[in-house]
């Protein structure tokens, strides 16, 4: 017999068995399903462009971790997230598209990362962006934390907190305090505050600041905490002169407004000071999602508002607002909980199984329920018996079993078994169909 | 100014605009419902694998079609099929798995194929297969048939002819007329047989079997015609004794038999003793698929049975059954023929427009009807005007439109505009969620 190749798969590329298939594409289904209904259109990207085109923004640790080869003639990339194929999709299809453009990509990406726990190489994301044409009004960054909120409510969550910032706040902060110079490594060292603790925190800062007073001012301005009305006041009373300053804080207090006519409630969102979300991209609202009963997972949402998404590709300048839920990495982190349990089994309804002089009628009905728009199986095991084929329904997790012999075609009737009670009962058609819908 | 890089993608690469999105994905979601409706479960496995491992059998014509690549140490391809990757996984997760195992996958697949109109080189395969341990029930392949009336009809087709045979016939004919030395050979003229007719078909016989009454018999086996069971009789008719032979018309019965009691109608099937489907892979049971109103596309859906799916990887044998329909040629094809012309413009159900004084009470509203699940969509146009907006709603496409200003706000009430129609009328709150649901 010839030597057998080994099955496996390549670390860091998640596959998953039938069950736990049927909980990611519930979740799947479940962000894909939310984003419609905000109005969001679905577009679909290549896998693989021109590396030219996939890299022309990129560079340093990105491109390091791309999957790049050479088909042919051509230089080619897999996709690594959704943001640069958008910004290429609308450079490319700008006359075709209807602005304010809100779509939505959900689909893998890949990035040869070292391949470590909860690292993955192939992953979901599911990006959704708004983007304007020249400009794009501020009420879309309020419809954003919405989204976010109805998605993870939907995926059954319920203690959601949404962190809201604006960067023109760090910014014009930064402006304020004449840190313009430092501004990268401060924003660092502010990304950094949580886990490393204030006292860290101080010390470090001497490295960049050597006034006593600047640091108290940032400390103060750090301090800031409370609910978004107080902490709006108190960024009013620190009687900053800087326009960006102000602005910032007029964009927030708009966005939080309109969140709340919304109808997001006061306990699902807060305005946190002290995330920055990168040094570059974003130039206004910026978010961050985290589960209160999961605090461990970190943000399981991010992203913001930026100023121009393509402009490597187009004189056009595109302002947009976007988010992004790393799907596969949620996934297996809610996997390691077991989260989700033993709920979604089977996404067959009910299994039709013949006994000695059933077959024909039992075919005959798996296409009656079919046509309800139920779903349905029957086992056909090579003349094996009840017990197999109830086996083979337990084992799918299946719900309803229906069982049809020659008694039951005689008497037109159907013995209909609860897999998960225990419970059997002897019904018509109709009563059949009415416990199946 | 910096030099752009122009926003290209690769020929052979299938990218859509989002009203076009729209259809493709009422195609991929009504093959996967109606998959799912049947019992098979979902199946995603990794877009790359170890060359190793997915070229276990590959050679010739698929092996250079292969995106093959290194990536650090490691030699890669991307899958080109879903059938070895389904091997791969069935023999990786034999032990976790329930069989008769039905799975379905619906994803991308990657062929470096000359570029030419129709032919993609990324390009989405939509297949299901029935894996059984050692054995596999007969009554499964008659199943198949179902599915594939079943998900054409939900595309919107309404003439479907399925065509069946059955590889053990076509061998025991081989068997009995002595032509297995030169079978590849004819079966392939076979295959050509509608494309070049029957005189040339006869000339070009010749060039394998010298004896006219073999050519004879041969013919004669061709030229049966008529509906199954007619067909069916004229087989048993021939009385030749190859066991083969009389293996495969008792199988080709059973199939018809079940797929009587499924309740598939003659007219949308028949046996076509002319379609063999490749020289190796298949041992039983064939199908492709025909619109009757649209020839041209040729077969939409093909597939058949066969004896072993996993020799490469695993002792263990896998006999099977399945189908695959090409989703992106499909579509592009229809898409050519305007086939769903512009009924599936907008997921979007109703857009809510506010005029001055409105905004609060519009911000509301999308928030209310969202929680009732419907797709909700708010332009927000940096302070322009009814007339903007309502453009904005015409070129997506949307349905209704619900207008809200000052008048409105202060009588409760809602104008409610359908586009499609022209149509406007003032409805409460309730009138107007009737309507919308």
């Amino acid at each position: 017999m010839a030597r057998k190749v080994e099955p496996r798969i390549l670390s860091g590329f998640l596959e998953l068995l039938p069950e736990d298939q049927i909980v990611f594409d519930f979740m799947k289904n479940t962000i894909e399903k939310t984003y419609a209904k905000y109005g969001f259109v679905n577009v679909e990207t290549p896998l693989i462009e021109y590396s030219e085109v996939l890299l022309a923004k990129a560079g340093g640790e990105t491109e390091k971790q791309i999957y790049r080869f050479n088909k042919g003639d051509n230089d080619l990339s897999l996709r690594f997230d959704h943001t640069v194929p958008l910004a290429r999709y609308v450079a490319k299809n700008a006359p075709y598209l209807v602005f304010p453009f809100k779509r939505y990509s959900i689909g893998k990406v890949y990035r040869g990362e070292r391949p470590q726990k909860g690292r993955f190489r192939e992953f979901y994301q599911c990006d959704i962006d708004i983007v304007g044409n020249e400009s794009l009004d501020i009420a879309y960054d309020a419809e954003l934390p919405l989204i976010i909120y109805d998605t993870f409510t939907n995926l059954g969550f319920d203690k959601i907190t949404i962190n809201l910032n604006n960067r023109k706040i760090l910014n014009g902060l930064f402006n304020e305090l004449d840190l313009v110079s430092v501004k990268d490594d401060v924003m660092r060292l502010i990304d950094k505050l949580d886990k490393i603790g204030y006292e860290t925190f101080k010390e470090s800062l001497k490295d960049y600041i050597s006034d006593e007073n600047t640091i108290d001012s940032l400390l103060k301005f750090l301090n800031i905490d409370g609910n978004a009305k107080d902490t709006i006041n108190a960024l009013r009373e620190l009687n900053y002169s800087d326009e960006t300053f102000n602005l910032g804080i007029e964009e927030l207090e708009t966005v939080i407004n309109d969140m709340n006519s919304l109808g997001l409630s006061e306990n699902n969102y807060k305005i946190n000071l002290k995330i920055a979300r990168g040094l570059d991209y974003y130039t206004g609202t910026i978010y961050e999602t985290f589960l209160d009963d999961y605090k461990e997972l970190g943000s399981v949402c991010s992203g913001g508002r930026y100023n121009d998404l393509a402009s490597f590709y187009t004189d056009k300048v595109l302002p947009g607002v976007g988010i992004s839920i790393g799907l596969t990495r949620l996934y297996s982190k809610l996997k390691e909980i077991n989260f989700y349990k033993n709920e979604m089994k089977s996404l067959t309804k009910v299994m039709v199984i013949d006994l000695e002089g059933g077959k024909e009628k039992a075919l005959e009905l798996t296409s009656l329920l079919r046509k309800e728009n139920i779903n349905v199986d029957m086992p056909h095991l090579n003349g094996k018996g009840m017990k197999q084929k109830m086996q083979y329904a337990s084992r799918l997790g299946v719900n309803y079993v229906v069982i049809l012999g020659e008694d039951e075609v005689k008497n037109n009737v159907y013995a209909l078994k609860d897999m998960y009670k225990g419970e059997q009962v002897i019904v018509s058609y109709d009563e059949l169909l009415k416990i199946l819908k």
